[in-house]
């Protein structure tokens, strides 16, 4: 067994600590990643407060960037000291229909998780890229563009990919207008793919503190939610809308905005979503949601983030301080994502 | 003005009685339509239970077939002794983008409805069908195809409409599984107009006294809906499912019945649809909802139903009557549709 560190609450409520912990052997489709850079997203929050004493050690971490340290015989397509990223699904079937088609977040078995997930090997739960390092199998690794920034590459892996995947699976492009709901790590990231792809992006926030952040990442309009008269004047100009808010919400003045025809995906996950359905109905609305993109669009999103040169806005922690940093995310006081410096975890 | 004889509640809780009234005199595009058959949908059951005292008196009906009884002096496409049909939208707008669609149902301007609608001229309240004669607009009549019977064709107007609409909206075809949820007025015309769109049709009943009914009209499988078993073995299996039910009820479990990209289009209209998020996400299903039709897909319905011999089963009612269906109706004890005989009340 290979042993690293890593960040871990060890008990429900606990502080955050440095945790000793062992990685599997490589097997021959492994690879070893020195883990430089992690993001800390939304749901490892979650996981924290919602940590149950079964569950623990956890080890978050789903968004990382990192160096290859060592690989199983049968790898090819990496070598040792390439840099690599890996996102939030490291494992799946590989054989049902969604895994055929390129849509391992549908596995009909559940994708394996970066961090509190099964591994299909051996039964073990996962701990997650809060780590030194951590293996992988090969075909769930990408390799970093070259000229983009490592550090703000992690975040691309989830957030970066969780806005990328509706917005090319719903064709968003020149000529269409796109609303994205909620300014923060996957705002941040959906406003500039938007934009790249050639749409009218507006941004609906609850702040209005956030309209000048909002302009600066490339957003035409930005529209606060609050404000019943400027929501009112949004009805019906929308083609899509990508509602990145994680609180339970109501989706329907969004659903207002949308021309007929149009779809709003909803991006966060409460227990139910809960439309008026006259806005639903009215104008033949369609509410979706998405979560995660299969390793054909992990990949595309790579390569349009390097054409493009879009990278995440981070704010660069040492890995001891995530619990500080996890204090101001529960706050929303971030612009727009934490990535931990690993380096001097070992 | 016209007079004409309708069955009315003229007080909130009161019984249906007779009552008399005026229509407007023909203005120059305006038809008289002398009232045979008029279908009793749910709607109209909902009209009289809700009803409001300043609302009253309320005469509905909106799925109508007759005869044409006068015409305005620039009507052309019809002559007196027609026979016609109309169905829940007799004026829109005509000029915002979904009238100009053909989509008259979600006027911007909102259609005026067959009853309880604002008439577009005089502000006057709409009187429905439940009367001897209706006047309305000739681009809001149809022809009534021959060959079919009349009592069977009028609630094709509202309840044929209603399900035919989406069936063709999301393309359904041959080699794709439907499923349709409940089985009464809407949901017996659309097993009928999905099998004659070469469909496989699978009915979702909450009562298991309904299979040989649904097979007989053409479904391929009957699933009980209360059977979690069988619910449970139809999962990734539907292309598209029309949910007929009308009462709120939760639609994860058809949601996840659907395909991955499978959509599933609610009717009912409760104030709010309340799907699980992950039945939503997982496998980007699509939760949509439809609200009758606009006049080309009327008249392609129309066309349709007469190619392949399609109509309502109805129970034929005088329409003194009416409080009787209702009392039925409301105990949903109806195969599948009841019309009122309009010959008599003059």
């Amino acid at each position: 067994m290979r042993t690293t560190t890593g960040m871990a609450l060890t008990t429900p409520g606990g502080s955050w600590e440095p945790y000793r912990f062992e990685r599997r052997d490589l097997r021959p489709d492994d690879i070893a990643v020195r883990v430089t850079w992690c993001g800390v997203c939304h749901t490892d929050l979650h996981a924290a407060e919602d940590l149950a004493a079964g569950a623990a050690p956890l080890v978050p971490g789903h968004e990382f960037v990192g160096e290859v340290a060592a690989v199983g015989g049968e790898v090819t397509a990496f070598r040792v000291g390439d840099p690599v990223a890996v996102g939030n699904i490291v494992d799946s079937c590989g054989v049902c229909a969604a895994c055929r088609s390129g849509n391992e977040q549908f596995c009909a078995e559940f994708p394996t998780t970066t961090y509190g997930g099964r591994d299909r090997v051996d039964g073990s739960v996962t701990l997650g890229a809060y780590s030194g390092e951590y293996v992988v199998r090969e075909s769930f690794v990408y390799p970093v563009p070259s000229g983009l920034d490592p550090a703000g590459v992690a975040p691309l892996m989830c957030a970066g990919a969780t806005v990328y995947e509706p917005l090319r699976r719903w064709a968003v492009g020149a000529g269409q207008q796109v609303g994205v709901v909620g300014l923060g790590g996957l705002g941040h990231l959906a406003v500039r793919f938007a934009q790249a792809l050639g749409a009218g992006v507006t941004v609906f926030t609850s702040s209005s503190g956030k309209a000048e952040a909002a302009r600066a990442l490339g957003a035409d309009e930005v529209v606060v939610s609050r404000d019943a008269d400027a929501m009112k004047a949004q009805a019906d100009r929308y083609d899509f809308i990508l509602d990145t808010a994680s609180a339970k919400h109501d989706p329907s003045p969004y659903l207002r905005a949308l021309r007929m025809d149009g779809s709003l995906c909803m991006l966060g996950i409460p227990d139910r979503y809960e439309p008026e359905a006259m806005a639903l109905m009215f104008g033949y609305k369609r509410l979706v949601a998405s979560g995660g993109a299969g390793r054909p669009r992990m990949r595309e999103m790579l390569e349009f983030a390097a054409r493009h040169e879009i990278t995440a806005d981070v704010e660069r922690v040492p890995a001891r301080d995530v619990g500080r940093a996890m204090d101001r995310l529960s706050r929303n006081d971030v612009r727009w994502r934490f990535v931990l410096d690993l380096a001097d975890l070992g």
